[in-house]
């Protein structure tokens, strides 16, 4: 299993954009896999090939109605290991010793 | 006010990093700033000066160990706007007319 | 066209990593898709299917050795747009009015 | 040592960018430090202070006329190396045993 943290950002629809991050959205969350919005990006798990799915999926959304598209992607990609949205952030926090704001 | 988007990541550690993550998180914590853990990195939200001046202490931090550090990240910067860490996420959710998860 | 700018890691392997992003080079070189090497990632060119399929064999050739991989890739997508691997350096030196280091 | 890779993109200007971007690579020209623009973004090599003190020049700048900026940025840093941005290429070439497109 793998992390992709990823943004999509259209380049000329002017300086705001939720309403095509609201798009990006609305497919992952119907994708069925597992993710977490935070406020710069969505982390999602799964199979490689799934991800790239989804990836290729938000980006046909956004280039029908767009010029030109900006995507950030990062993968974190761990042999024999699921669960790592939650896994990782709680490991994070046993080394510290401390609760951090999520 | 700008939202920072970072991870900072030793290369001579081998595969395993929470133990280096959670440093940079204690720092982070202590700092001040408002922030949200994600399970790929960390956004914090402050003036310009202050985000390069965390920036700058994680680094300080983990170069006393490590011999070659991966850094990655990025800002948003927007005039007028503070409290986006909540505020973003509220705009996409309302855009879309769902809650998603977080 | 797009550009995809991208990076691949394997954490597994020590602070010295040439080795791997050589067998990486030698994938995209052998690809067939225009490409420019700098001294942090690489850039293509080609349609977004090409691109992913590209990323992928890079992927599952680092996957066979090592256990954690870390992959960080940008996209600028532009419709009706080829060649820009060489036209945007261009149009940004026309634009300064000199030459830059390339 | 560190590289520092960047690119900074105003959110607020349209699809077009090339008068933005020759911008900051002509401060980035003018700095001193060695640099490679490629065309997704620049890398410049130099110490922590010299990097950061380069990044907030250009942002200084952009801010000047724009709403909303989005910067991204990659940092290595390794310690007692220097000529990085020609070294790191190089040495690539040769664990591959072929030239590639710079």
């Amino acid at each position: 299993m793998a992390l992709m943290e990823f943004s999509i950002m259209p380049l000329d629809k002017g300086a705001g954009l939720s309403e095509y991050v609201a798009r990006a959205l609305t497919i992952i969350d119907d994708s069925g896999l597992d993710y977490r919005l935070n406020p710069m990006g969505t982390v999602v798990e799964g199979e490689w090939d799934e991800l790239l799915g989804l990836l290729t999926k938000c980006y046909r959304d956004q280039e029908k109605d767009s010029g030109r598209i900006i995507i950030q992607a990062k993968f974190d990609c761990r042999k024999g290991v699921s669960g790592a949205l939650d896994r990782k952030i709680r490991s994070v926090e046993e080394k510290a010793g401390r609760r951090f704001k999520v």
